[in-house]
């Protein structure tokens, strides 16, 4: 599979796709490229960067509510509403933005990104889209009694945790799990394209890894959704912004479908009604790239009509001319 | 040869790299990938698409400059000292900005463009990086009495007397080459990365290709360097600009080289020593990959030493932290 950029009629460009399409027992039941592809899981690790949240006892704690929880699954705009929730989310927890360790960047969403460069605004750490994760570690650390200093470093209780988690929603040992610094500097996770699907699919499963690596995970808990799942599902506005595609792909199918976007092309997915985890990486790290993978894959997958401005991209130059197109090419081995 | 993203010690992204290396008979002296390649040429064709102004006495004609040919080849850094010589350039020639039809951007060189945007500076037609260019194609429009209106339309005569130049140059058939509209609007080409090394190999050969296709070129002409090729080793300044990768790699090793990028990740080069033409492509068209494969293809040809800074990228994150780096992986195969 390949997303392809061709000008007029010649291909100019193009982006090879891996695919790993996972039901929640590790069966692969589609693939593309290599399914066992190892990569960097950055931000679409997000809902189990989170979930010692709900596992540990921290959303009862602070009284954590579901924009609260969707906000720590999400790569945010920097929408303004977006901000002000994750500066409620702070004040709940009784910490301040000048606890938060994420650098500032520009907003994810060009459209916020220009108004704020018209308003000659300075970003700050809360504008980060990773403000929510970053304010969901802070909560983790105060609940557990961990200093809130530099929660961010790889050997912090917060970040062990994080892995923790990671490594029992993907059925890898913790030494199997490549770390490295994300791009907001907290630790992210290297592994294959099947496990990062496997996770995503037992989200959706109510096999939620809390047991322990190695034992027996066949136990389900009682509610059919976990709160995280609840959380993304209700609040797709809060997960990427307007006009984004994680929060495009999840409006048009309201309820049947979980997307996250990851830096560096990265995908994953949750099918609800065909219990199917879903996990792409563009092999260069295109990220427009990915977006049309990821719903040209969905589709495939049964998750039709798409957008169609979801499965190609018109080319346009400098002087606001069509001169050609983006668009995936192959599809799905099963 | 990939362009390898490590983050910490695993490997996030690769890039693609396809090269040919190629003496100006045509013989493929070294490769990576596949060398017949097949993709626009873009900005790295400015050369040959200036070269009408030598062979049709348009620099006689109209008196250019050294500086006035280099900047017909350049993708200029939009500098007020680039742009300046545009507008002397025009005159030169009778035109005015409003001439020209190339569509505004941001520039390409950040320092400039941030620069531009602190002062509020409404960027115009002679800011594209491909001015010199436009410039170019309407002095010999005007020389020809052909009509300056619309003169980056594919049908135009400038167009299609820069393709014949192309074809020539590569040798290939106008057929075989295929067109469609380039970032600035006017005629771009796509052809096998060979072809296009052994027209950069011809420029420092003195067989400049201007006998007709399919005819006898291995009559050199008497100078040997092209006046295009001066104007271009004279000015490593006007080609790119401060602190870009192609203004650098020729000013490392003055007299040694040529080097033209052009975008989706296409680079050119003449060796001058070495007579040998380079064409490279980065399969995804990343434009940071180009230049560290450039940089790093051009030392393995015995253009050392290359700056550090040419072959490596540190990669940092949005705390500033250097949390990886981009650099090449394999070598050429001869």
């Amino acid at each position: 599979m390949f997303v392809e950029l061709y000008r007029g009629a010649v291909l100019e460009s193009r982006h090879r796709v891996h695919v790993a399409v996972v039901d929640s027992s590790g069966r692969l039941v589609a693939q593309a490229g290599d399914p066992d592809y190892r990569t960097f899981w950055r931000s679409a690790a997000k809902p189990f960067q989170a979930w010692p949240l709900v596992e540990d006892g921290v959303v009862e704690r602070f009284g954590l509510t579901r924009q609260d929880l969707a906000l720590a699954c999400a790569s945010h705009s920097s929408e303004p509403g977006q901000v002000a929730l994750v500066r409620e989310f702070l004040q709940r927890i009784g910490c301040s933005e000048r606890d938060l360790m994420c650098g500032p960047h520009r907003p994810l969403s060009e459209a916020v990104a220009k108004d704020y460069e018209t308003r000659g605004m300075r970003l700050t750490a809360v504008y980060s889209n990773c403000s929510g994760k970053h304010t969901g570690m802070l909560a983790l650390a105060k609940h557990h009694g961990w200093p809130t200093e530099f929660y961010a470093r790889i050997e912090h209780p917060v970040q062990q945790r994080c892995l923790d988690s990671v490594s029992r929603w993907t059925d890898l040992s913790k030494e199997q799990i490549g770390v490295a610094t994300d791009g907001c500097g907290v630790a992210c996770f290297a592994l294959a394209l099947r496990n990062m699907a496997l996770a995503w699919a037992r989200l959706g499963s109510g096999e939620w890894g809390v047991v322990p690596h190695g034992a027996d995970r066949r136990e389900p808990l009682p509610t059919p959704h976990s709160p995280i799942l609840e959380a993304m599902l209700h609040h797709p506005e809060l997960i990427a912004g307007e006009g984004r595609p994680c929060t495009e792909l999840m409006r048009a199918h309201p309820g049947r479908v979980v997307t996250k976007v990851g830096a560096e092309g990265v995908y994953s997915a949750l099918l609800l009604r065909e219990r199917l985890g879903v996990a792409l990486k563009i092999e260069d790290g295109h990220s427009l790239a990915s977006a049309l993978a990821i719903a040209t894959v969905l589709a495939e997958l049964g998750l039709k009509p798409q957008p169609e401005r979801l499965l190609g991209r018109p080319l346009t130059n400098s002087r606001g001319e069509v001169v050609g197109e983006m668009r995936v090419s192959g599809g799905l081995e099963r």
